[in-house]
């Protein structure tokens, strides 16, 4: 249980106050940040909440959105990327997860949209490296590709990432965005070292109506994790591995019990 | 136009006679044929009702659902796949689309099913090659791996087609299932000889909350549908484009208007 983290979203009712109680509760020793609620809580005071707790960050969500086309709204996500790696620092965390983003609006040009990525990620590369802070870029489900995400696929995000040092540039290994991938295997092994984040959630059928709250507590659909989370050990990650679940019925449930599942789920269906 | 066809789900509520007839009232000269629809009509009488009016059958949906487990279901599935093929004779259809299946009911095998759906291809390809049929791969968005195809990327199937004929087995193009793939521009290259069907419809959003209608009209959505007609036609691909939309807005409509609607559409967005 030890490797064990909490992604802040799937006890979505609870405060970060809360969900650091929550941990401490259940014990769990990481805990996965999003921005907004740590902003209303406030940075600082969440970095001295999770400290005096005893747990650490596991990663922050999320940089990235840097799909736009060249002029002042690209400026400002640059620089509010610039801010997400400054909040990274403060907090600890492992890593700055990158959700890069979607096609712009009107837009059909997805090579133009994945190419201004890499140039996004070498813009940021020197000021989250001199800042010690990891960027981890997430490949999305290619259901996210038009509207969150251009980067679909683990392999691509390692070309993304190749460029840079692995301590600056890593990849988020996310079970339900890759698990369908038929490379996986190949590309997981080829990610040896770049591991900046494990996260599992359960891909369920039938299908969700809501295509962002379509992901299940493991076991309940269809990944094997056991395979998945043998595969990126055996290419030396042993960092924490993060419950991160967004679905309507789970948010709804009392959150205390929402983990006391996923801590049994965990322990059957991740490591087994 | 006149390589223009109306796959006939794309106007769900018709008949077969009442799409033969709406694809000649519309100019159309091919159209693509779904089995159940064709048995309800009776599969000679939808024969000679499709010759009489002098269209052509651009394909046959659908064989495969092969990745069941050694036993009677898998053998039932693949008599009936046989006698899919015995339908494409009939119909005089240019190929039957291999829709090949989703996990096993309880299972996590990915890696198993994929395997028994190479173990099917080679289990038709001699029944098929007798009949003149080509069995056409499709390729399903990963959205649909678990529950309808686990054949996740065009790669993936030119991988499964390589060890036949290309004239036996071939792969269809379907622009909603390949548009995201980072890799889709050397994989239609390589396609070359291999494309047996090339199927357009858009990627629209918000994502609908029937993930199985969730298919756009062309010029809808985010899809460049220029790009993909250019690299197919590179590859030596110039049959038929058969416009196949799953949409409960667009079945509510009149289908004549539907028609006329996809036919500006076409020549706008993917002639363009």
């Amino acid at each position: 249980m030890e490797r064990l983290s909490l992604n802040q979203r799937t006890t979505e009712r609870w405060t970060v106050a809360e969900a650091v109680d929550g941990c401490v509760r259940a014990g769990i020793g990481w805990i996965g940040l999003w921005r907004e609620p740590v902003q209303s809580y406030g940075v600082a005071r969440t970095a001295r909440l999770v400290a005096e707790a005893g747990l650490r960050v596991s990663s922050l969500c999320r940089g990235g959105f840097i799909t736009g086309l060249p002029g002042p709204g690209r400026d400002a996500a640059l620089d509010d990327n610039r801010r997400a790696i400054d909040e990274a620092v403060a907090l600890g965390a492992d890593c700055l997860v990158m959700v890069v983003g979607g096609l712009p609006d009107g837009s059909r040009d997805l090579a133009g949209a994945r190419a201004r990525v890499a140039d996004g990620v070498a813009a940021l590369v020197p000021y989250a490296s001199q800042a010690g802070v990891r960027l981890a870029l997430e490949p999305m489900h290619p259901l996210y590709c038009a509207d969150r995400g251009v980067l679909s696929t683990l392999g691509q995000a390692l070309d993304l990432a190749a460029p840079f040092a692995p301590s600056s540039v890593g990849v988020v290994v996310d079970t339900f965005h890759v698990w369908w991938d038929p490379d996986v295997e190949a590309a997981i092994a080829r990610s040896a070292g770049r591991i900046a984040s494990f996260q599992v959630c359960d891909w369920i059928t039938p299908f969700p109506a809501d295509a962002l709250l379509s992901r299940g507590m493991m076991g309940d659909g269809h990944i094997d994790f056991r395979r998945l989370r043998r595969l990126v050990e055996a290419a030396g990650y042993d960092g924490p591995i993060e419950v991160e679940i967004f679905n309507a019925d789970l948010w709804a449930a009392d959150p205390d019990e929402v983990v006391a599942l996923l801590r049994r789920r965990y322990a059957e269906h991740v490591l087994g």
